[in-house]
């Protein structure tokens, strides 16, 4: 098909999908002219992939490193999980001391080999950035973090699915990236109500609302 | 203090302290001459939360936002979370289908009042990107990622300090904000650990690795 129709059939404009074709995120159609060049579905999958990594936030560079973990991936689904890591995490400036990272990470056992160190660090800048604002988390709720993430990983990984590599490639390069600003506003939903019971809303403002079901954005 | 001390206590530069006041981020100490300011501890703490956020990835004009709920909070705890989230809430642009958000959030019992609704559409965005992008969230998966938000909100809520109406703001604030980091980084060593286990990583390259504690970041 010729850009137009790749624009009419994924809802993309042409300056778009020409902009991503410049920033190397979506391969070159096959040349049919001096002029032209022909596109087929995978382009129209990938240009689905490339907006979701955008919408979420991820950058134009991250979005080419996390493409190119897609396209060649590592021979084994866990090196894979790194590069997709690798490719969204941010890049840390500065000393960083790991120390207190190593210390939480080891109260759950994790304290060996299967770990990039990339990972890590952005555990200990989390940690330090904390610090710096004066914001400690009591150790109960860290507790819970700690077993939240570790439930949530645990039932990811069950997951995966080996019948086919291009899907448990998908699976775990989309599903780490993409479920990331999930999970965010599902915590925010959920400390909203949280804060909702904690506080009990119901006595004053939310009565008025409580008829509506959730107010639409404005 | 005179600005340069004021530098050399937080650890920010000069340049770097005038441009949060030029942004507005920080406020202006009390003018001692025509060309000098006087600055004391509050100018300090700012600069710590201010670095902590933006090192966090927050923009200069999300970290104002978050200032001004810390500097001029709402009168319950429960709109302050609020202020925090809409604070730092992505933009949503075009239109969204509310309804794929609202059925999974009803799943918890959270469809009534006390919940803002740029927060549901936050949901419903991180969902349209994962449809966009062809990845289904198993139902397993997503049950135990509801379960895993509403333990931790209801552990972070349970922890916010009623004795002090200061100490409350910058809990529910810098603990709604500057966690968010942490869960994912968490989040990504646990992938990870599990990936690990569930690859039986340790019959090849990790053997390697495993007497050694971390690596550290190159």
């Amino acid at each position: 098909m010729r850009i137009s129709e790749l624009s009419d059939r994924s809802g993309v404009s042409v300056a778009s999908i020409k902009y991503y074709l410049r920033e190397g995120l979506l391969p070159e159609g096959a040349r049919s002219s001096a002029t032209q060049a022909d596109y087929d579905e995978r382009h129209e999958r990938r240009l689905g992939v490339i907006r979701a990594l955008l919408d979420s936030g991820v950058s134009i560079a991250d979005a080419r490193a996390v493409l190119a973990a897609l396209d060649d991936p590592p021979a084994s689904p866990h090196d894979l999980l790194g590069a997709a890591h690798a490719a969204v995490l941010p890049h840390v400036e500065g000393e960083l001391d790991l120390a207190a990272a190593e210390a939480l990470l080891a109260r759950m056992g994790w304290t060996e080999g299967a770990c990039d160190a990339d990972v890590v660090a952005g555990v200990a800048r989390a940690l330090q950035n904390l610090d710096r604002a004066g914001f400690t988390v009591p150790d109960e709720t860290m507790d819970v973090y700690l077993d939240a993430v570790e439930r949530m990983a645990t039932a990811e990984l069950a997951g995966v699915p080996l019948g086919s590599p291009e899907d448990a490639v998908r699976y775990v390069v989309l599903g780490s990236v993409l479920v990331e600003p999930l999970l965010l506003s599902l915590r925010r939903v959920a400390e909203q109500i949280a804060s909702g019971r904690r506080f009990d809303v119901s006595t004053d403002a939310a009565d008025e609302a409580s008829d509506e079901p959730l107010r639409r954005p404005t």
